[in-house]
């Protein structure tokens, strides 16, 4: 099944921080706005600016993110969760 | 009976996940935003630019979408329920 | 009794569902937002863009439109009732 | 005793809907926004676009006009009862 | 002491509604919003436009006018006391 | 140790009113917005315009200001406490 | 491991105030807002202006700041905690 985000969101894919993150990012339980690593898996079609051009993504697909959970909304695809966030409320790449 | 959605509206015909959405995306019911999949059934007469050109829809008429349950109005047509929903609060085309 | 309702706003008249709506739209009774069928009787002076020109509506009077109660404000004229919507809040045309 | 509103503000005399609007516009007491008959007695020094320039009133002296109560201010000129509301809370003028 | 407001404020003494106001404007104890009669003492230095051009004041020292108590701040000059307020809460110059 | 404010912010040191303040403004302790006199001791970087150009401080080093405890953040340096307070938040200057 | 902000968001190491911050700068515990030192480790990719240039950061690796804790985000990287920022959120540069 494919999924084509709209606009300035992007589908990410959650990674397992005990396995993934190793030596890594971890994350307090208690943080009220809990971000955690994912897998890019695909990006939208893209916001338009004033003159109706589309706004090019500063992340792509198989990037490592950071992203709060607040904001973006749980999909299950093929008994896989998946989360659908727009793009400015990612806060980092992980490289 | 025709609807013709005003501005940036949708006019969308929710799917049954269970029976159409085989082994596709499930929502879990306790999700505060409940997405789900929906078949566009008529696009708006669209929303205008500063300069007043329409602006072209990401959807089109049978496109199969995952939206939000939050935001949309619930309708009923011929005994049949429809969601009018904003297009810029559609997540995703399913494909 | 003549009303010319100013800027973006129209004024409708509301259409009795249960006789008007054979087989048409019928909006649940506990839904927040309770959308419902109405006449345009009057469009409003309109809305300037930042050039100083009145935009054009997208309804016009005589039409059936589907509009949300919520955002309106009832008005009795001649002992029948009226809304009087901003243009933006009706959903759709009914054709 | 002269007032002269101040950008987009007019000020409004209410008219008693009892009196006056014979056969007219009755708004039910129970409504959260309370629209009322009222006559224009004076237009403000108007707002300005960004260019500088004064947008043109809607309403002029002596127009009557169906306004809700919230989001106008009460004020007593010589034991006479007036409103200075922004000229975009007005709903409509009445013919 | 000399007090200069900033940007689009502007330093109002409150007139004493009884004496001052013969016959004049009153508003009731009871409103949420208290207008009250009040005389320019100084303008500020004015706000600015998308271009950095001063936007001029509607009001200007000496000016009777009427203002909402909501929105201002009191200070005490040398005993008295004064309202600083932004020009586009005054709601309109008595004259 | 130096402190440089970021973008339109300005760091004050409040002054004490009963002593520098004679015959000045003296402001009520049950007020909900407590402004209070300051001295600038240093200006921000600048706010940026559309076209990147840095908008001039209307305030300087050196200037007495009225200014609101509400919006503020309070720092302590070398024992001494300051306020940071974006400049559209100061009241008036005082000479 | 590296990480890079995306947008305007900086990345900040916080500062032990009582061994970093001698004689410096302390904020009562109490405070709602609770500023704190820390130094820049990252910027991020930067925030575009309506023409699609990057807007340059006021900050630079290295810079020591002084930042609220409100409305940034606590990350852990190979054990040593950090703070994602919007660089508006910053409040100085201290040098």
């Amino acid at each position: 099944m494919n999924i084509k985000p709209l606009g300035d969101r992007v589908l990410v894919q959650p990674l397992d921080n005990k396995e993934e993150a190793k030596g890594g990012i971890i994350i307090p339980d208690s943080a009220k706005e809990k971000p955690q690593e994912g897998k890019v898996v695909a990006v939208g079609t893209g916001k338009r600016d004033d003159e109706g051009k589309v706004i090019a993504f500063n992340v792509k697909k198989g990037d490592k993110v950071l992203m709060p959970k607040y904001g973006g909304t749980e999909v299950k695809v093929d008994d896989k969760e998946y989360q659908i966030v727009r793009e400015d409320d990612i806060l980092a790449i992980i490289g």
